[in-house]
């Protein structure tokens, strides 16, 4: 098979060309690729956003693991130099089975906002935010305290987020009050970091930073999984030799329900999304 | 196959003495559950969630379509003798599909609550609130003119509230601001009766009385369906003979998930809950 819309009838011819592929259940992914064409302005990337059945932060780890080896080897067959995971559900599930059973660098979106924030936090007192499930597989709590075992982690679920950030509703009175509710306890815990640890929540980032005030640091997984991409694909000398750039987007539902939120989480209309079947088939 | 888990090796030996099927995508269906074991305690229902790929609400016609049949295909397995799509999304896009398939009684979710608003207001202007995807199919817009040919019917997409009733914010500030915000421009249209279109929604019903005031009477599409269910099978002759009444509970994904959020909607815990896969072959 060829791989679908790169550039041509086959894989491009120097190795470093190749694309980045990066996957989410859904939109939320966008804001990881949003910043990963920020910083490598030079890489091509193939974005997969399982949307027939996002989303993954309420199914149980066998399902997530089940639909993300399914995304993962939708853009392996697509000739990909690296994997993205941009979806901390399927990282806290399946990044383990991933980079185990592949031959290119895999990077999750969790390790790399535990890290900044370990390196960041001056009293070690580090809040973690993100969706209930992220929240209860303890991932970003482990990741923090491989990096800093003296650091105090307090985390909270807010599943509210997600729905103000698709509704647009990202600043205002019922965000300010949500995150009040959600982060007041943290902010009693003397938090001096917080990882904003969905993808979503990116959007958010504003309306945050005024509830949180000057004392407390956000550190925005996104960002800091771009900043990852970018030191792996250098160290593994696999930096785009500088062809032109390519851009792809692949749903596993229908193409105009992304285009409308897309714009959101990307900053920009997407071009070229395609609809495409995943787990049709026996698994 | 054995009717799984209704009552014994083979189907009742009275046709009457057959489940109520009822599917919904996830969790939201147990409030039109709940109602029909109100209204209807002498009936069996087996319930199915698809919770391995809820929500339905942002997802394709085509995509519901396709998961709404084979939902139904479970519950038909297992004998039922009346299937209601508790689901307003699945209601929207496979009313037409599933009840001409099935050789059994169908009902949605949408025209009870359509018709009974239809019936209650005296000036005609009434309001339905929905998710997204309820409120751009027309569906209750379609229903209720088809029921009162001088209704004016004015909607609001409230997607925050599925996200306010799974988070238990029921009554409060946050929950009070965002109903202000979706439906004060309803109240200034002077709408005198509002339906919820949504099976999350009666979670949020005595604060959305509240805020509506007494001018505005709320119609609950749960109740309504249930009400609905009562008279089908009774002009059916399909009322149970009064047998030992049995419900069971399915889900796509993982149970205890299913459990966790079950007891909001259904009022009580559940009991008898397997999981069971749908869609793994070709479709």
């Amino acid at each position: 098979m060829t791989p679908a819309g790169t550039r041509g009838p086959g894989p491009p011819s120097d190795p470093r060309d190749a694309p980045i592929g990066v996957f989410d259940s859904g939109v939320g992914g966008l804001t990881v690729l949003r910043a990963i064409h920020a910083q490598l302005p030079g890489e091509s990337t193939i974005y997969l956003g399982d949307t027939a059945r996002v989303p993954y932060g309420p199914k149980s780890p066998d399902t997530v693991r089940r639909y993300a080896r399914e995304a993962a080897g939708f853009l392996t067959e697509r000739g990909i130099k690296m994997l993205v995971i941009a979806c901390n559900t399927a990282t806290a599930h399946a990044f383990g089975t991933l980079s185990q059973g592949l031959d290119i660098p895999v990077l999750g979106v969790v390790e790399p906002g535990a890290r900044e924030a370990a390196a960041a936090s001056r009293s070690g007192v580090i809040g973690v935010i993100g969706t209930r499930g992220t929240v209860e597989s303890g991932s970003y709590e482990r990741a923090i305290l491989a990096a800093r075992a003296d650091a105090t982690v307090r985390s909270a679920a807010c599943p509210l987020f997600v729905a103000l950030a698709e509704e647009g509703w990202v600043s205002g009175e019922v965000p300010e009050l949500a995150a009040h509710r959600y982060l007041d306890p943290l902010f009693a815990a003397e938090i001096d970091t917080l990882v904003l640890g969905c993808t979503h929540y990116p959007l958010l980032k504003p309306m945050l930073a005024d509830v949180a005030g000057s004392g407390v640091r956000l550190v925005d997984s996104a960002e800091a999984t771009a900043r990852e991409t970018a030191r792996l694909l250098s160290a593994r000398s696999l930096t785009s030799s500088g062809s032109a750039p390519i851009a792809h987007h692949y749903v596993t539902d229908d193409t105009h329900l992304f285009r409308e939120l897309a714009g959101l989480f990307l900053g920009a209309p997407v071009e070229r999304v395609e609809s495409v079947a995943l787990g049709q088939g026996p698994s």
